[in-house]
């Protein structure tokens, strides 16, 4: 049997490991394999090993040693934040203000204090391409708020919210109301410089950016008032117990390191590859657009709603030509239920099945790009034959606004 | 200068990565490394992956499939447990029963529910070898218990509690009261089967049974009313959100079938070690006396009390000759308090300064036993000379009982 080439452009689903990330790893598996708890020698080796890694990623962030906590997932530093702030402050107040398209390690994290522990949660509305703005954050904010969460990019869409000046007028106006950005899919390839984000917290996810997975980072700015989730030895500064996964940790601070040393031309390269992309589509497919902002979104984000045609279908008919993409995104593609993104934009909701995510990477190349382009046309013209649903692009547009 | 051999006796504060382990795991990091979540055909692949580990760690504990949940450690896998039945139950009553001499993984967690959140803990003693009965369980049972959380085996003095016994009498007089035992030590030698140990919830890790740091497992029997800790895309049945860990999870899979296949033949093998180890620092050094039960131990775990010395001390020297190990829980073994389970056992403040744990492993030889017997002789002695504290063994040994 012929094997078809696999062409990945999942990478906003999770990223393969990188060859010198894997390296950089290696040896702390099976030969400093010591726990960074144990006073021995093989102990301390750890110990130091998990130092420099903190130290590395406190650079990049331009953020001190002790404001930087390993996690076991970027999920996880997301609920570190989230409830970790929400039960240190609970005394001041229970009101967070969040955005209606952040990702569910969010909504559902949010969803479940407001059901089980009487929170109050503010879902700001996006505009037609995803945002937030400073203003909205600013009128929402109210006497007992003690947190807002507004992602940095959107994991579906790509678009990019003005967090550096949210995070200003927030410093400026409300001090004492914390500012939490998920960085997940941001982090490879936006600025990470928490100062200028003017952020209190951060959350990163190593299997983003060709880093380990089960691995993240969260970002504490120095005197934030914050409770832990996962209690025992007292780990990470008492925010996070259990054993460091010395590995993971080594791991997710080389992806991070390499993510800053090649952004600037890897983000050039993508941001070519991606136009040619959205511009191919549009140009070669009747009725089809783009979901997000055209230029402030990740430079590896092509978003793309179809009409008249599943999404689901779209994907799988194109997988048999070894084209491994997302309709909506990969973490509750087993659900289909349209994008709560793609609503949120305002698109009906028959259009929203039409949804499909390409997430270029580090491999993707022109031909890649060439062969979606080649590929795509033709399988949405019969997936269209049979299709039932027949929208007007003008409607379906207008509903954005 | 002349590099000093070390051998590694600190195998419950982690094992290194067994070499079959990382073969297992390797592809999954560059090549298999697809999010099991995305619907194309890497990440089914993965998810292929993740069932095959999470149907062999089923069959190894004599469970269902959908009653193994994968978490980023050990002490998350103890967190789910202990928080997450805890959340679920409160309607029910707010009373759990645990012993003096758990893991901080447990004790913390349950300070955390007692002190913020309004939960009445009991703390069962333990007799002169850290053991409980199933008559102290069964006496501190009341009409709002909602779990009894013992550990299988102790890291600290190696001392196994009678799980099977207890949990079925829970089952026969109990059956409301839900049973977690925390395995992590136990995992790598002991009987897993949770059917005869009459248990409902059981924690395991996979960085003491070489696996993966980063890696844990928490068997939830069908019908346990939990609730997750960490919220998000719903991964784990709902019940541990964010991307699985691939490569952890076919690690921890392997390490567990590894170490189910060798138990007999290696725990027949160490438990020789052991006792000449045990035999061996009692007939060479006076003062000193074995922790924990005599018989009823894990194979690898020598905890001795050697009075008139640090132990800290003891190790110190040591490590110059490339001995590693413990004073103390490695967990904890940045304070220098005394370890609350030599205290629980009824040794004297001063007394509980002077305990070292040798926990030996698959790389243990019987040169590594008599390297020790040749060098802790002359160290403690040196020691004993510059040491202003003369204990009365039989008084000691008295303050036990």
């Amino acid at each position: 049997m012929n094997q078809v080439k696999e062409i990945y452009l999942d990478n906003s689903a999770t990223t393969c490991v990188d060859d010198k990330v894997k390296k950089a790893m290696d040896k702390y598996f099976s030969k400093e394999f010591g726990n960074p708890g144990s006073f021995n020698t093989i102990g301390l080796r750890a110990k130091d090993a998990v130092d420099s890694a903190r130290k590395k990623i406190a650079e990049i962030l331009n953020a001190d040693f002790k404001e930087i906590i390993f996690t076991g997932s970027g999920t996880e530093s997301i609920n570190l934040a989230i409830q970790g702030v929400g039960k240190a402050r609970k005394e001041k107040g229970k009101h967070i203000i969040t955005t209606k398209t952040e990702h569910h390690a969010v909504s559902e994290t949010l969803y479940y204090l407001a059901k089980d522990e009487g929170y109050e949660i503010t879902y700001l509305d996006v505009d037609q391409y995803g945002k937030v703005t400073v203003k909205q954050v600013e009128d929402a904010i109210r006497e007992d708020t003690i947190l807002v969460t507004i992602m940095y990019a959107n994991n579906e869409i790509g678009t990019i919210n003005p967090i550096s000046e949210i995070g200003a007028m927030l410093k400026e106006k409300h001090k004492t109301v914390y500012f939490h950005t998920d960085a997940c899919q941001a982090a490879g390839s936006l600025d990470l410089d928490v100062k200028k984000l003017n952020v209190d917290l951060l959350s990163i996810n190593g299997s983003k950016i060709y880093g380990p997975k089960g691995t993240g980072v969260l970002y504490v700015r120095k005197g934030v008032q914050i409770k832990p989730i996962i209690y025992g030895g007292g780990q990470e500064f008492g925010l996070r117990s259990g054993t460091e996964n010395v590995p993971g940790i080594i791991g997710i601070a080389k992806a991070l390191e390499i993510a800053q040393e090649i952004k600037e031309k890897e983000n050039a390269r993508l941001i070519i590859l991606r136009d040619k992309l959205i511009n191919g589509i549009i140009e070669k497919i009747p009725k089809s657009f783009l979901n997000g902002h055209p230029t402030e979104r990740l430079p590896n984000n092509v978003n793309m709603t179809i009409l008249d045609v599943e999404g689901e279908a779209v994907m799988l008919a194109m997988n048999e030509d070894g084209l491994c993409f997302s309709s909506g995104s990969a973490c509750t593609s087993s659900t289909l239920d349209p994008s709560h993104v793609i609503l949120a934009i305002g698109l009906p909701y028959e259009a929203a099945h039409g949804s499909l995510r390409f997430s270029l990477g580090k491999n993707t190349t022109e031909q890649d790009v060439d062969y979606i382009l080649e590929k795509l046309p033709p399988v949405v013209e019969k997936l269209r034959q049979w299709s039932p649903v027949k929208l007007d692009m003008k409607d379906v547009l207008e509903g954005r606004i």
